[in-house]
């Protein structure tokens, strides 16, 4: 029996860049948050310490803010792809790269050069490349989109065994915060409009489907992100069920006919699921 | 010498009610935090553990979900006042009540019961009362409103003292993330009309501010919100600098004629000041 | 009625200065986070952007790593009276400094300069100098410092109005995550060895006073430190009950005699107080 | 094309329960963060809402306290056995039961019942359980263990492209915060044993390890514990490099040499590996 390697990869993570893009007067910003991440030729510097093969986690810092000013920041997915290849293509250790975006929105105020944070939600992105001419991948996504119905939601005829206590209902508040990452088939969408027609897609079916679980939610969203945009081949979600409890106003004398809430925090239901096509290709360096 | 008790009090921190309002088909919700502190005749309860005097802090919480029944929650600062009468009014041993409330924003999606949670920022109002005809006051406010100017900022002129490396600059970008109160005179004010006047005089005036300084700034935007609104008297605001540095592109041979910036997270500056009229009545109860 | 400045500082928030000090070939580290906070000839600044009084953030924090090399680190309290007068002392425009300290502990592993991170509790001081000569105060003490009795805690006797559910109970856990600052009556304590013994009079007071609320076991713990410590005349506590709930095992045939509870995050009962000698003098400044 | 229901799972994330045992007037306490996620015949509460199929997350959350009830909590990664097993064996639609656990530990004070939170160490387990005779993995591991070596780290000798600006260096701080999770070759290790030994073989392999890289230093905790651990087959560690930046004193007229330190926030170097024994089987379950 022997001791061995097996799977690695290192990288710089959370390079907070700001670009700022002036149109005459006019700015625009772009607020990402990159993270890369390589594998290769590692073997060495595991087992003896050599950093021959090792691009270090600086040099990939300065790279993303180089890149910020060379090529600018066009579509999230596009600089991601841009920073992968490069990594790829110009060390001949590097094997495999995985650049991991964050962006940040924000919306004007008054004036030409003022902006004012936008939501809580952030727009995501993962793309793989084995170099130019190799296997690549583009998964693009957001988090913490917090979305609530305040009706339209049951929950009943669930299993019932010694432990279980709750009561079915026909009416609650289904709440959750969605991450949802959604698969390209290719490298070349239209990645803003894709974006933004995904996400439309995803919470327009939350808002509109009569909820019997939150699996049932879940999977409505991504097969209508799936329907919308033939680009895209598989949607995987996490989504935690933010309990919304109905306070027990009996104890004073008051009903309480689903006017108020006891917004908890933990324990929480987490549901998580994938939707897919039947042609999807496998993908593993995709998610992984 | 002798060892005794000094200020005191306690309460519940931390109720997150959510409160369904509806007008036909159509849903409204309001989803707050509210803390409640009290203090009043708490020797006993600290010197020997009577707890005769005690309200406890289950009860407080009881009573934030009851009056969002009872009462609906309409304005903030007028579910902060009737809450922190009542606990004054109905016990004899409590003659001071302050409610600390925080309110998370909600935007509709699609239909009439689907929302989508708002941005980072959140609405606040600290109100305390001495009980109906005692001693009241309000203050209303935001924090985690951030704001970025991407020019029309300067930084020279400072004292240059053996520890000082800084260059001055005549064009940075300007980012922090405000948390502003702001005192009402009375306890009538149209508080939402007030709060979002108030809310955009803050920002009107920092997005308009040429700065020389973020204490310039702080200083304009709490000059305009008492300029703008007669029924405030005070505003403080603490206002770190989230400092952007301009990355040096240098070594890679590019300039960077303030495009590509590292957005830093510590340290921080950290600006905190006030502004008021000087008719502002003297009100300590308001603040600590 | 005019609109006029009021109170206000600026400084530089977490510093996290790290010294490490080598005596033979044995490393020792002390692990800081250090704000400082600046107030005095400040009008200008605020009015119309003239920096001619402002000493940089920048410059602050400068100072902050030149003094952990030039003086080292010694007791926390001390570094923070070095810094805090030598920003009175040296700047004419600045009157009054605050230093704002943390220390995390680390604990040795094997051999000379290999450590761990200790517990999540954290050492803090807040020193405020009006320079060398002037008035001057220290306030030591730790926060996060998580403790829990499993037994000996009562609650019961309390108001009941028509809001109150509570049970009374004989036995419960009580929990509480202890934030404390004491006051010393000079600037020349035995700082380390102040600050062990009274961390130590605040655990032992937890844990040997029988609870009749959480109000008594914070009095017993402040009046208990100032017994123990001549230098101290004061100490403020603020300790959030962090409730465990037993939970209700009889749906599922079973008894629950103080085994299992839940551990709620929110909300919390929150009590705060203050315990002091009758002859300690007035300290506004200690703590604002 | 058809759209299609892919990998799915559902749960409780978060219990926290804490159980207390009582031997004669002497408590143990056990503080854990508990998740369930099962799977199984799931499609249906997807395509159609019908909930037959499901026990319910809150039934999830019952089982937990119940069984602390029932067969107190004695080691977590048996505890996590219990738990994963009954989901399977007791339900025909649940194929597949992965429980994770995390352990806060807890220190006495004076006396039998008083407790102080320990480090921000966590132990953690993740069991997976296809049920009581079928396939089955144990995992166990720590988080949050961070450690330091003042000295004994170089780095050096690595590959320079044109973003390269990082200086090499022969004496540097390394400090990280370790996550590992450890593989059980089968599901009767006496684990606490097995813990405590883990654990003391990856801290030691930190201390003692000249490092020339991270990835040095993984490796050599990964193959430490595989070394001393006979019933351990695979250790997957992340580890953050916490950079410590040294100050640059030289303005100020001072030499800095390994003295005062940055300690930085972000971005960080991240490592990631996998350290195996050549003979450990394919688990691809207890990974996912």
């Amino acid at each position: 029996m022997a001791i061995v390697l097996g799977p690695n990869r290192y990288g710089k993570a959370e390079v907070r860049v700001v670009r700022v893009t002036r149109d005459g007067g006019t700015h625009r910003i772009r607020d990402l948050n990159v993270g890369v991440f390589l594998s290769g030729d590692m073997d060495e510097v595991h087992l003896t310490g050599d950093n021959a093969a090792v691009l270090t986690t600086d040099t990939q810092k300065n790279t993303v803010f180089a890149f910020a000013k060379k090529y600018g920041i066009g579509e999230l997915e596009e600089f991601g792809l841009l920073l992968a290849r490069h990594f790829v293509d110009s060390q001949p250790t590097i094997h495999h790269a995985r650049v991991q975006l964050e962006e940040y929105a924000w919306d004007r105020i008054t004036g030409p050069h003022s902006f004012v944070k936008g939501g809580t939600e952030v727009r995501t992105a993962v793309v793989h490349s084995d170099g130019s001419g190799g296997a690549e991948s583009v998964v693009s996504g957001l988090k913490d989109l917090t979305v609530l119905n305040s009706t339209g939601s049951e929950f009943h005829g669930f299993v019932e065994d010694e432990f279980t206590t709750l009561e079915p209902t026909n009416d609650r508040i289904l709440a959750t915060a969605v991450t949802a990452q959604w698969r390209h088939r290719g490298t070349d969408s239209k990645w803003d409009e894709s974006y933004a027609a995904a996400r439309n897609a995803l919470l327009d079916a939350f808002a509109t489907t009569h909820s019997l679980s939150l699996q049932q939610t879940l999977y409505a969203m991504g097969r209508r992100a799936l329907e919308e945009r033939p680009e895209l081949c598989e949607v995987r979600m996490s989504m935690p069920n933010k309990h919304h409890f109905l306070v027990d106003l009996e104890p004073f004398g008051m009903d309480n006919d689903n006017e108020v809430y006891f917004a908890a925090d933990r324990p929480y239901g987490l549901i998580e699921g994938t939707v897919l096509t039947d042609d999807a290709p496998d993908a593993p360096s995709a998610w992984n």
